[in-house]
């Protein structure tokens, strides 16, 4: 621990909290960050994946600003323009026929009260959702989310079950094609409700492309064949936009790459970059008329706080003006992918590179035959090298998370392209 | 609903989104808020029992501000200055021995995780809350509240056992002094953790005053009497001062009232006065130690938030600077108060009235001897008429709360006490 931090009193997420060094962070702007000793980074993490403007984005800080001095807070049963302003942008970038936001603070309440509405709308009890997943920190959050850091807090929770969704370069389905592992992931799903049973299921939530668990698009049938058997058996399809949205996979929404109309959106993070913290789900006509004359029994103080949502209003309109997700799909498909696959290329260390827009995973192995993920202390001596080279990249297990915000200039991705080059030469 | 709101996309809290019909507010300022017919309004709800400074602060305004400039958005994992001068701040209200602070986004998830800790402190999992309580909308949260609100969703959730606390205005102990209620609420506390089994019990979740269940201060004795079977058994003693803390009781956290020191304390709200969306947990030395070593499993994207935690500075600052917590303490004691009661005396709807501070209750019933409630109907006309005189209290059941901010000014509260007279020689 560093001396300035010596007497903190702060409680960190996820953490041994004796064992803690944080970075002391002073400044930043765009897409770089500066600490306490004058260093400054490519933040290629965009902090937990939600900065998809950048840092300091001059018209979203002015909305704030704005806002602050106009009404800086407003119970939820109340009306006030900005916050119906958001609502409609947001709803506006939905599929057609999902018309309503309801505003909470992040992505862990917002699965929760998806996960109510289902439940509620379906009058069934179950949740299936997916082992390589992540959802949240609070209770059914974290127990929907298939990640070990869930064990902790299996105690407490009822009506979750858990599956394995496809992922070709470490299939549990023994596939040998993209094709492959599709149907039979659709079967694995399919035999799991039956098991289940369908009439006790509410809901099957899912990423729309796994973030935290390694960014794995999915092959392009597996949402609408998961569409399919929601239908058939009548389950609410709830797709987690949290880290994927709102430009992260170079469209508004990642499910607007597939062919698939969830019932309920959850987002967070990108859709105000995270300045405010705010959170939502956007409701389907059905799902909503439910709630139309039986109250919704669910509700948080700071619902549609105004200074969250003018942070939305901002940033929506400036990704529009600016033609940020536009430019997101651009850097994957022109700059970001290939300059990750050509490092592939050249550095056996790298097992597998995946991804869409700026959110971009690579996979270190020890071997590239049994594909063994990397040691964890050897990925930590390639995140290390990476940060004396001045590049901060989203780190977890045997992963490097390369995703900048939607808005980096191309030569920024440049020059972290060369200085993860530079760290795997050294690093690993 | 108003023609502004014909297509309005916001999904509402806790409401029949076919039935709602909001006020639309357009400015607000100090206590007072103004709608779009330019009506203005005394608020004595403070929203949602939230804005202890009122609205438009300039202070916490112009540190929002600043800070919107400086950096608006950081990851849990990083430190920054801000964040960690709001937990020393927090730190250093809480009884010695509470060091550490979790920040979160509100109370419902404060709740959530103060739960997680308790559960993995002591290897048990069951907790014990109150049929009187109100602790959020997360399912965790929303099921240990007793409110009726919790029945929709009481699926999902294992391990939370009800009770009942001392309520002398409507015993259910059948007391007829207040000593005796402080007495049998602790045997019947006392019998329902033998009956459950004490080594199943992590932990008891208070309202230090239950707020939204009706403002019911403890008897003195109550909450002493709570700690002595926590240290019995073994169980970890959480108070929930979401509503009740940061100057709403007229001290910084309720528990100053009474010789309690709990294990955990929950807070959001007038924590920064809802400026930007804030909650967190003060974690004793003990529990904190659990997680010293081994990884705390929880967290949140915004944990921390340097807009928030730069609000929370700047209110608390203010609040010392302007002595905002002994003046919610005078106003309690001299002038609220003393006025609710004497409006009592005028009124006989008037059943009873509870408080301290800057947090009031005012019971209605249709008949003082039965104590029976007043119809819902009759009361809202109580309000309507409320509003028509300009006054916007808070209100549930057969209640009004009368919950200004704490540096209301005395001749607001005359005048409000004296709207408050008319509406209820009006409207009842
Ligand atoms: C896909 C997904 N859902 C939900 C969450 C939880 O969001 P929050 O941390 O705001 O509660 C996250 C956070 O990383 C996420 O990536
Ligand atoms: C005592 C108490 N605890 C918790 C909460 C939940 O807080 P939030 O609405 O910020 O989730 C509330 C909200 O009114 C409350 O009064």
């Amino acid at each position: 621990m560093t001396h300035a931090l010596m007497d903190d009193h702060v409680f960190y997420s996820w953490s041994a909290q004796a064992e803690i060094d944080p970075m002391v962070i002073t400044g930043a702007h765009g897409s770089r960050i500066r600490d306490d000793a004058g260093n400054e980074y490519l933040d290629f993490s965009s902090q937990l994946v939600f900065t998809n403007l950048g840092h300091g984005h001059p018209r979203v800080v002015r909305a704030i600003q704005e806002q602050a001095e106009l009404l800086c807070t407003l119970a939820p049963q109340h009306a006030t323009g900005v916050r119906s302003e958001a609502a409609r942008l947001i709803a506006g970038l939905a599929p057609d026929g999902l018309e309503k936001v309801f505003f909470t603070n992040g992505g862990a309440d917002a699965n929760e009260h998806a996960i109510r509405m289902a439940r509620l709308h379906t009058g069934r009890p179950k949740v299936l959702s997916a082992y390589r997943s992540y959802h949240g920190g609070t209770q059914t959050a974290v127990n929907v989310t298939g990640d070990p850091r869930r064990w902790p807090s299996d105690t407490g929770t009822a009506g979750v079950v858990r599956f394995f969704g496809p992922f070709r370069y470490r299939s549990e389905f023994h596939a040998e094609t993209e094709e492959q592992e599709c149907a039979r992931a659709l079967a694995h799903l399919r035999r799991t409700i039956e098991a289940e049973g369908p009439a006790t299921i509410a809901a099957i939530i899912l990423e729309t492309i796994p973030g935290t668990a390694g960014i794995m698009p999915p092959p392009p049938g597996y949402l609408p064949g998961v569409r399919e058997l929601c239908d058939r058996f009548g389950i609410v399809l709830i797709l987690d936009e949290v880290m994927a949205g709102f430009g992260r996979a170079g469209a508004w929404f990642a499910l607007d790459r597939y062919d698939v109309r969830p019932d309920l959106i959850t987002f967070a993070k990108g859709v105000n970059s995270g300045y405010v913290p705010l959170g939502g789900v956007v409701i389907s006509d059905a799902i909503a008329d439910t709630f139309a004359h039986t109250p919704y029994p669910g509700g948080l103080t700071y619902s549609g706080h105004p200074l969250a949502t003018a942070a939305a209003v901002a940033a929506i309109n400036a990704m529009t003006d600016e033609g940020t997700v536009a430019n997101a799909d651009r850097l994957g498909r022109d700059l970001l992918g290939p300059g990750l696959r050509e490092l592939a290329e050249k550095h056996p260390v790298i097992g597998d590179v995946r991804g869409v827009g700026v959110f971009w995973a690579v996979e270190l192995v020890a071997d590239r035959d049994t594909r063994e993920p990397l040691p964890v202390a050897d990925t930590l001596a390639v995140v290390a090298a990476c940060r004396r080279a001045g590049l901060l990249p989203f780190t977890t297990a045997n992963r490097l998370h390369l995703v900048p915000p939607c808005n980096v200039p191309d030569a920024d991705v440049t020059t972290a392209l060369g200085m993860l080059d530079g760290a795997l030469s050294s690093g690993s």
